[in-house]
Parts: C-alpha cells; structure tokens; sequence
C-alpha cells in the first residue's frame, strides 16, 4: 500500500477551523488507500510568542530549556489534529518527538539522527494515520531537543525517510515553486516539476518555499518531494532527483534573485601564492562564508585586486577581521560595497549547453547592465550586478529564457 | 542538607513577571542551604484555553490526545522559570513528566504510581534546582497522561515523597487553611497547624485550599505540607501528622460550611433486615455517594421513614434509580428537599472529648435551629440544616467554639 508523509505549515494548522480542513484533506488521502504520516507545524504566531517569552526570561537563555518552551506549540496541534480526525472517523493517533526522533548536535538548532520507526510502522500497517509534531525529537541525554526555525520541513522529510515513504508532500501557503519571485516578474510560472539541485539552488538563492536543509536530506535520501497548495486543490511543483524526459520544460528552471550580498574588494595584493588563502581562512575561522570571488592576477605586474561577496549582515564582522590580518595579507585598500545583487539562471540543462551561459551574457548586454563579478557551477550561472538593476536583470532573462507564462486563464485565476 | 519541595499554582506563573518573583523566591531557599525542587502549574488560564481547543477539535475526545494538548501548559512554564532562575545565576534545570513520573490509570485523570527519583537525587545533590510540570507523567504505554484538574499538588506531594523531601511547601494564592469561610465570618482566623485529617474533612466539605487528592497522599506518606500566600511573606499554615504540643489550638480546628447537599425521605419502609441496602446498593451502582443517613426505627411499628443526604447534582438521576426499584425497596412515598445545607464542626478533640458534640447541639438549639440529620465521626460533628439558617450556624459555632479571632493589627491588615 502506497505511504505518504503530509507536512502542514503554522498556517495551516491557525486555529480550529483550518485544523478542520488539513483533517479532511488527510481522511481523502488516507481513504484513498494510502498509509499517511502527518506531520505539523505550531499555530502561526505561537512559535513566535513562545520564543517571546523565552527572551522574557532570560536575554541570554540555556537552549535547552527553550526547546523544552517552544517545542509545547507542535506538541498541541498534534494532539488536536489527532482528536479531529478520530472525530471524523479515521483512526489515529499522536506520537511525540521525545517518543521517536532520535536527534543530536546543538540544542535550538539539533539535526535528526534516527526515526524509531517500529512503532510507527505498526500503526501505519494497522491503518492508523499517525501525527507527529515537527521541528522537535530527542537529544542524546534524553531532553527535548528542536531543529530550529522551519525545521519541520525536516522533520518530514526525515519522518518519510525513516518509514520509507513513498514520497512527502509539503502543503504550504505557496503553492509551489515558480520559475521566479511572482513579485518581480508577474507572468512568472509554476513549474511542474524541478530536480533537489536545481531547488537547492533556487531555494539557496531567494525562492523561500522549503527549508533548504530538508531538500538537501531529501536528496540524499532520494525521496521525492511535492510542495502543494494547503488551500486549493492544484497540481504543486515535484522534486524530483530526474526530471521525466517526457516532461516538457525549459533547460532553465527559474531565475533567481538574491539582494543579500555585499562585495569586498582589497587593492594591490600581492600577486604570490597563498594570499587569497590568507583573506578566505580568518573569515571562515569566524564562520563567514564566501559565495562569489574573483582574483585575476594581471601579468607582470607583480599585484592585483581580489574582490569577493558575502551575506551583507556578515560585512561589519568581516572588515574586522580583514583589519586585523591586514599584515598578513599585504592589500592596500580594502573596498567594499552594499548596493550590489546577484543574479542566477537554475537549470540542469546548463551542464550540457555552454551557450547558456553566454545567452546570460549577452542579454545583461544588451541592456547596458555591468557584470561586477561572475561565478558558475554545474547548474547556475550567477553575475554579481548593481542592486538597481536587479529587477531590469531578472525581467530580460525570464524573456530571454522562455520562462515566461502563455497566459492561461486558469493560472491567472489561481494567482 | 534539608530537601524542599516548592508547589506554585496558576496564579502565580500567569506571566512572566509573576515567574520572575516565583525564582526569587525559589532562590532564598536555595541560598538559605536547601535542595529544592519546584513543582509548577500552568499559566492561570493556559488549561482553559486548551480545554476549549480539545472541546472545538471534538465532543467527545481521546483522553490521550487531550493529555497531549493540556500537558503543553506546564511544560511551558517549567521551562520558563528554569531559564528565569539561571538568569538569576542559580543553578536550575526542567524535568517533563514523561521523564520521571510513572502513572497508571486513565488517562486525563491518572494516578502517580512512581518517580524516576535517581535523576533528580543526582540533580539536587549537585546544587541544582530541579523544575518539573505538575499534573503529569508517563502512562505504561509510555504516551503523556495527566492526573485531573488540580492535579499539580498531587504531583508536588507525590515527588517530595520520591525524593524523601522533608517538606512540601504549597504557595497559592490563599495564605492558608481558615478556621471557617471568611466570606461567611469576617473574624475567621488562620490556623497554624491542622492536621491531615482535619485538613481532609475542611477541604471535603468546603474549604478549598488544597487539593483533597494530595491531602490524602501527603497523610499515607507522612509527607509534612505547609500552604503559604504566593504573593505574601507570611507564616502559612502547616499539615501535619499529630499537632505539636506546645502548639495552644482549640480542640476544634475549624467549621466547615457545605451547600452542595439534598435530602431524600422515603417514607414507611419496612422495618426489616436488608431495606437499607435495597436503597443504598443501586445508589452505589449507580455511582451515586450518600453522605449522612438515619433510619431510626420505632419499636413495634413495623415501618418507619429512611432519610438520607447526597450531593446535590446527583438528585435526579438518585431519583430515577429509587424509582425504578420501589418494588424491591418497598416505600410509601419518596420525598426530597434541595433547602439543606451541612455544618461540621471539625477537630482532633472530638475523639477525645464527647461534650463538644453536645456543645454543638446546644449551640445551635439556643438560636432555634433545627436538626433535619446528624451524623458523627472520629474527628468531625455534622448537622444538616435548613440552607436559610446556614449562615447563623456556622457564626454562632464559631464564637462558641472561640475561634473568633482576637483582632490584632497585623492581622487585620493582611486580609
């Protein structure tokens, strides 16, 4: 018999009337003949009120008793969900994290280590829809341990892993995942399916829709994903580890855009082996992460200027850092500017098709748009542009790329 | 080192204001050289709220699920005033219920069967303050079970008990066990000492102040409790197994007023072997309690009247059940009255001394009241009364058995 995993959001879960709603969407699936996992948010807000109140408490707070705090709100809509669907006749019931999720690492930020899954898988067999509290399980020295923010995405990918689902389902209030942000460009589309790297690199770049450490499990898990719609009954977006070669779709699956960076540039460092080293170790020692960098050294002259971007909130932290190994490191200026954003094209079809990546180029061209840094990997190809041009950037290359919607009149009503 | 056990109620978690003075206390009495191990209730409201919730999700709900859901509360403020006491530079930790407190029974009104005490001796022998969610534990089936409204001093009596505490201190928001109702006599007067009978057959019949459960639990562990103000530094008052000696009380402890009492007459019933079971053994059954009975048969009649007290919700349903065994029982006419009200005078001394019985008749013949029943037992003297003259007998029995108090500024103040 088929097995899923459904994973509701807070949104879902806010208040009794939708709690209602998730329990009918699940009595479909599970009268459908599948064997279903549910697995939950807290209320929306409640995460955030709790979290409050431990600020109340204490500025500085020993995170093992904040899980003990914030854990209470999927604790309670478990509970409840449970109680509405036995009320709606479907058997089941409710399992703790502390019951079943083994987990390890920093309290408030914990990774889930193993599923007890005997226990579920008894229930399930026996037809009993079973209802887990995400983003929690249980610590090594048996308290309660949580995954920090958005970690309930993880618990269900983790759950379906554990029981060897036949794939998990993510029922959001964003209906799937777009080709790009609908805010920025409005015929942006729905795809239909995209494959873990391609998301990892939209969701890493801007395009919140799941937690990017539950898609990076689900692909070394190869457990397909779908993210839904908990509102309306729309096909979503799979996530898948191939795409179907029967599915029609662009060798570009989006383009993503990400204002949070800010680029450094340090002048006339010497051009010898070991100075990029010299500038990336301290950084990463203080747990700054580099994304783009650039660092061509000009011939015969001896030095050059290497210019690097990071997560703008890391800038301050960084100068610091650059300032204090400034001897070590040999630069004259250290430069950096705030106002820059990057720009992506996402597709597995990049790896076989060079011309991508200079159909990017020149469509940046063609409308006067300067390239500051430029960066590529196996699916992406990324150019580092002035923030004010950001929107312009995303708009031509959604055109250039065909990612454009056909307008539909059943999509444009479901937006 | 003396090991203390400290009880808060609802009132005093209800924010976190509230939880910062309930740490500053817990932290004299850990500076004051005790292990302590606090036992906390839920935000005052927090358990409604969540009743509501289990009430929306379903009429009729597993108790199981509800145990989830209401369990939340205390979890929350357990946490809470752990991280609140660290804050404060005391060493503290939470302990949930599911790791400690074995219970039994059904679940929503379970029973503590044991404490996991190894843990928390290890804890407090180290220093630390030990915070645990009253009102549950862990059910044989390893699921949440929570022990029934009120169910935190149980859990407070239960772990002092575990941990051989020396004493368990209750911190509500009434600073003590009252000679009578203080609504009914403005010169009411706390009481230093009672014992757990008295304390028993005060809250039975009226006085709530602790829960009856946790009194009877405190009495077969010999466990010592004291009732203190949560808000107020005062002299509470203590439970205890046998009254100290050198402690000036009167024989008699208190009087208990109780309106929640009916009356049932059924009228020539026979004067043979086994009437009275007839009526009182479906009443059983049906799990109705009789309180006060008397059936004084008149010689060589051959039939007499059989009067009896219950509590008042369980009237109709007691009339049902007499209805349908007339036969059986053999009665001319059931008659009932709902007007009656109960006084006891309650104390150690009865048992001792049989003129305070008589004291109380006397007491209340000189003001004209008359005596619908009477029942006796070891340490406590009941009438049943019209509702009307309630009041006036429970005044005139509280001068006469000089517990007015004498006023005394400080005391007056407090009130």
């Amino acid at each position: 018999m088929p097995r899923i995993v459904m994973k509701f959001g807070g949104t879902s879960m806010a208040g009794m009337e939708r709690i209602r709603s998730v329990a009918e969407r699940v009595k479909r699936e599970a009268e459908a003949g599948h064997e279903v996992l549910v697995v939950v948010s807290a209320m929306a807000g409640e995460t955030d009120r709790l979290i409050q109140l431990c600020r109340e408490a204490a500025a500085l707070h020993d995170a093992r008793e904040y899980d003990v705090v914030v854990a209470s709100g999927e604790q309670v809509t478990a509970g409840l969900l449970a109680m509405t669907l036995q009320n709606l006749g479907v058997n089941a019931r409710s399992f703790m994290g502390w019951q079943l999720v083994q987990a390890s690492g920093a309290h408030g930020n914990a990774r889930i280590e193993a599923v007890e899954h005997r226990l579920l898988d008894e229930a399930l067999q026996r037809g009993t829809v079973a209802v887990i509290p995400g983003f929690q399980g249980v610590s090594g020295d048996n308290r309660i341990a949580t995954l920090g923010r958005g970690g309930s995405d993880t618990s269900a990918v983790a759950l379906a892993a554990g029981v060897k689902a036949d794939r998990c389902d993510i029922y959001t209030d964003i209906d799937g995942v777009y080709t790009t942000d609908p805010r920025i460009v409005p015929r942006a589309r729905k795809l239909h399916q995209v494959t873990f790297e391609e998301m990892l690199e939209l969701a890493g770049v801007g395009s919140k829709v799941l937690q990017v450490r539950s898609v990076g499990l689900a692909m070394r898990e190869g457990m397909p994903l779908r993210v839904l719609s908990a509102f309306e009954d729309r096909p979503g977006t799979e996530i898948v580890t191939t795409l179907r070669s029967d599915m029609e779709r662009n060798a570009i699956a989006g383009i993503a855009a990400d204002r949070n960076e800010a680029r450094v540039t340090l002048t006339r460092i010497a051009d010898r082996p070991g100075t990029v080293a010299a500038v990336i170790g301290p950084l990463s020692k203080a747990g700054i992460t580099i994304d783009m960098i650039v660092h061509a050294a000009t011939p015969n002259r001896g030095a050059s200027d290497l210019t690097f971007t990071l997560p703008r909130p890391s800038l301050a932290q960084a100068m610091a850092v650059i300032g204090e190994h400034r001897a070590a490191i040999g630069y004259s200026e250290m430069m950096t500017d705030q106002a820059v954003a990057k720009v992506s094209i996402v597709g597995v079809g990049i790896r076989s098709n060079p011309d991508l990546a200079a159909r990017m180029f020149d469509t940046l061209a063609d409308r006067n748009i300067n390239l500051l840094a430029v960066s590529a990997s196996e699916i992406k190809v990324s150019a580092l542009i002035a923030e004010e041009e950001l929107e312009l950037a995303v708009r031509v290359l959604h055109t250039a790329f065909g990612l454009d919607a056909v307008p539909e009149p059943a999509d444009e009503a479901a937006r």
